[in-house]
């Protein structure tokens, strides 16, 4: 095994879901996966969380342990090979900091906390890469512990997503806390179940799908319970079938004394729930047959590695697409790009930047630089962090939205030290350093002209940054000399010394 | 003089400019303006601001000593005849909130803040409708004492418009605050605003204009002196007339020797200054010849309002222009909008809100309620707020702005009571109850459907709003049933018991 995850083509995905923990890990062969190992722990975190949204020691604890031993098996992987996201219970957490540090330890490989759109995306990709989507529209659901994500997409590229703040944990903990099951919570976790899709209903019958396609544990143990009661065949879910489900439920009365076949006992508790939640979407979006997938989150997670290892980024297309909704002058931007990729090679090295991981964010900042201009030119850069910190950014975890705003923040002005020190701490010093690249750029291209800007050498110092240019340039470019001394200034603030030599 | 501000056409328009004062009092006859009389006062505002921003006593003093005379010609106006806007100094004051409280008190009427944007287009208004403008693209420029103002329009309408924080009274703090006036001084004062007109220089050189016009004070004062030492004719600013201006500064070497027929004493000590930023507007943007015209903010002031009182309001175009750009469900807004306004009439009598006034801003909160979901749909309300709190809004104030975010805030989930409380306090109780009404329509929208909603009845009471329902209408629809009980918790907080009633 460890001669395995040697190799390069090894990839993993973690998935640390509200309800259970998965990490799957596979092979990647002529373009293909061949899936090497999959694990899953029902860690319900979601239950450790208090209405104070705390994530109590014991949740931490049952899973850091959990963690530890998924970590023996991919400590070893480069991180580029490497996807692990929270989702919801950690994008809720008031306290995720310090859990994500020790989770991070037990791990050794840094983990994203993505939103619910994000996931929403990985869990389409997951599920139309594993069956194979032809280019008809699907509609794609998948009840997690804390939220429930709707998908329609063709092929395999989602068209509408949409995550809801409902889980089968959240509502368990809401609607059936007492282990009990009557028709009056049954009724009160459809209806509430209801009023949050009733912001998507109409939107999504207007587009329409031909097929409805569940995803993970919920669901498919739905569908294993109706099958297994011969309430229907071959696995797919109907109208008819999840109302003798619910019956079944309302029969039994109590949690405990639920006897189905096709039910384990760890999924008993919070399966009526699940089940409410299934049921309003039925109702609400008039659904009538569901099938089941195997696909879900933590593939999508592969798919995804996979596509940037083969140089297809969704960040690219997030980041073009940014670009075009905004209106940004892009010749502008790719003279900044440019100039931003020249200095890089310059100081990669000692400054620790390498291409894989620092490079590409560099150059999504240079080409967002001026998204903020369709707000207002006034505080332009402020703009710019707002969006591209709030924006469904697909493809982006949190983490790297707030390094893209922090960097936005700083690409003129004062340094944002606040929003730095506001990442994980691995990510402070590169985001820094990447932002002064950013910066220095900025200012030999503030007259937005086609000049070649070859002759600006750059080396790393002890104390900082040196920057040589022709003799009698500056003196040319008064303009410039008097932006760098400002620049200086700045940088002197974030105990960068730019010295500056012609 | 009383019967005529008595008179239903009577206009004013009052400019606290960094500078001067100004105020305009016009009579309105077939659709054009007869000015019945001009005020000005140099107050010099700006020279009062001190390095933390805040207005020094004394310069509030002088400000609001000129307002009590100006106060007393226009009193008696009804609010919706009179505008009145502060600009560059105010935007940057820290305490400007207890300035504009003595101000409006001076004044009788409210004081709006407007962008650098808004002033530019106000400008620009006042210029091209004084000259007359044809559809030729014309330059507009104008230096305040804290800002100075680049417009690029055709006709009545500015196309490209800034703002930039360069004014001949700052200039001169920062540049000629010991009266000399030596080529080294002047020579920094070009370079600083050299340095901020590049960020304009290469798109408005690109869009281009066949004529240059000056604006106001500085420019105006430029023109009287180089065409009463003959070196130019009828009143064009040239290149060399500027630079023969600029040696005879220079030969002066004090603005106490300054000897110049056509300056009068006041202007001396802002001349080098404003003559420093309008060289640099003429090497940077490659102007050889200025005309001038006699209309400014004021005049633009004038129009505008004009324009409102005959229901050809700007601020309309501009939420249209957000709506398009940030591509709002206008079927769902039209009928929100259409909803709000139903409610509006039922209570406006008791709520004292006025068609004028407070419908117009109700109707633009619900067109523009959805803006946010560009961004995310993830708390879409704070991001619309975001968006109208930052957006460039022509014909709106900040305030305007400030309100309307509000409003967008509190569209959904809890009261937004710090952005209301942050409003004057005038405008506190009207923004909350029209956010009430935005809430309750949105409420009986959310299922984005075409049905008719005649049967919202809404009734001030004592202590809030009755609201009544046909019978079994809520048992039919039990999640807007449930959105009401919830409503009722929230409107709780804000002090207003919501009863309903079938």
């Amino acid at each position: 095994m460890q001669s395995d995850l040697e190799t390069e083509e090894v990839l993993a995905a973690v998935d640390l879901g509200s309800n259970s923990f998965h990490m799957i890990i596979a092979r990647l062969r002529d373009g293909q996966f061949q899936i090497m190992d999959r694990l899953r722990e029902m860690v319900q975190l979601r239950a450790g969380l208090d209405k104070h949204n705390m994530l109590s020691d014991a949740a931490q604890k049952r899973a850091v342990a959990c963690l530890e031993r998924f970590g023996q098996r991919i400590r070893e992987l480069p991180h580029s090979k490497v996807r692990i996201v929270g989702t919801n219970t950690l994008r809720n957490a008031e306290n995720s900091r310090d859990f994500l540090r020790l989770a991070r330890q037990a791990l050794g490989h840094p983990i994203e906390i993505v939103t619910g759109e994000e996931e929403a995306r990985l869990i389409y990709l997951g599920v139309a890469r594993s069956l194979a989507f032809d280019n008809q529209r699907r509609l794609v659901m998948d009840i997690g512990g804390g939220s429930t994500e709707f998908i329609i997409g063709e092929g395999v590229s989602g068209q509408m997503r949409e995550s809801l703040e409902m889980g089968c944990v959240s509502f368990t903990q809401q609607f059936f806390s007492d282990g009990h099951i009557s028709a009056i919570q049954m009724h009160s976790a459809i209806l509430a179940a209801a009023i949050r899709l009733r912001s998507i209903q109409r939107p999504y019958q207007r587009m329409g799908w031909v097929e409805a396609v569940g995803a993970s544990g919920t669901i498919r143990c739905v569908a294993d319970i109706v099958t297994a009661q011969g309430w229907t065949e071959n696995g797919v879910i109907t109208t008819t079938s999840l109302e003798k489900l619910i019956e079944a439920l309302l029969t039994a009365g109590h949690q405990e004394k639920i006897d189905l076949q096709g039910l384990s006992d760890e999924r008993k508790s919070v399966l009526p729930a699940g089940v409410a939640i299934l049921k309003a979407a039925f109702d609400r979006l008039k659904i009538d047959r569901m099938v089941v997938s195997d696909g879900a989150l933590r593939e999508g997670l592969l798919y995804d590695l996979q596509g940037r290892i083969q140089h297809d980024d969704e960040r690219d297309r997030t980041v073009q697409a940014l670009i075009r909704r905004y209106q940004v002058d892009e010749a502008h931007a790719r003279r900044v790009s440019e100039m931003a990729g020249q200095l890089f090679q310059q100081v990669a090295a000692d400054w620790q930047l390498n291409q894989d991981e620092h490079l590409c964010k560099l150059q999504w900042a240079a080409q967002l630089h001026e998204v903020g201009l369709a707000i207002s030119h006034y505080q332009y850069h402020k703009h710019a962090a707002y969006l591209v910190a709030h924006s469904d950014m697909p493809g982006f975890s949190r983490e790297e939205q707030y390094a893209l705003s922090a960097m936005m923040r700083g690409q003129r002005r004062s340094i944002p030290s606040k929003q730095i020190n506001q990442l994980s701490e691995e990510l402070q010093l590169p985001t820094l350093r990447l932002m002064v690249l950013l910066r220095l750029s900025l200012v030999f291209n503030r007259g937005r002209s086609e000049q070649t800007d070859t002759y600006v050498k750059l080396m790393v110092t002890e104390k900082g940054l040196k920057l040589t240019l022709p003799p009698d340039w500056l003196s040319d470019h008064p303009l410039t000399e008097a932006d760098l001394k400002q620049e200086k200034h700045y940088l002197k603030s974030a105990d960068i010394r730019l010295k500056i030599d012609t």
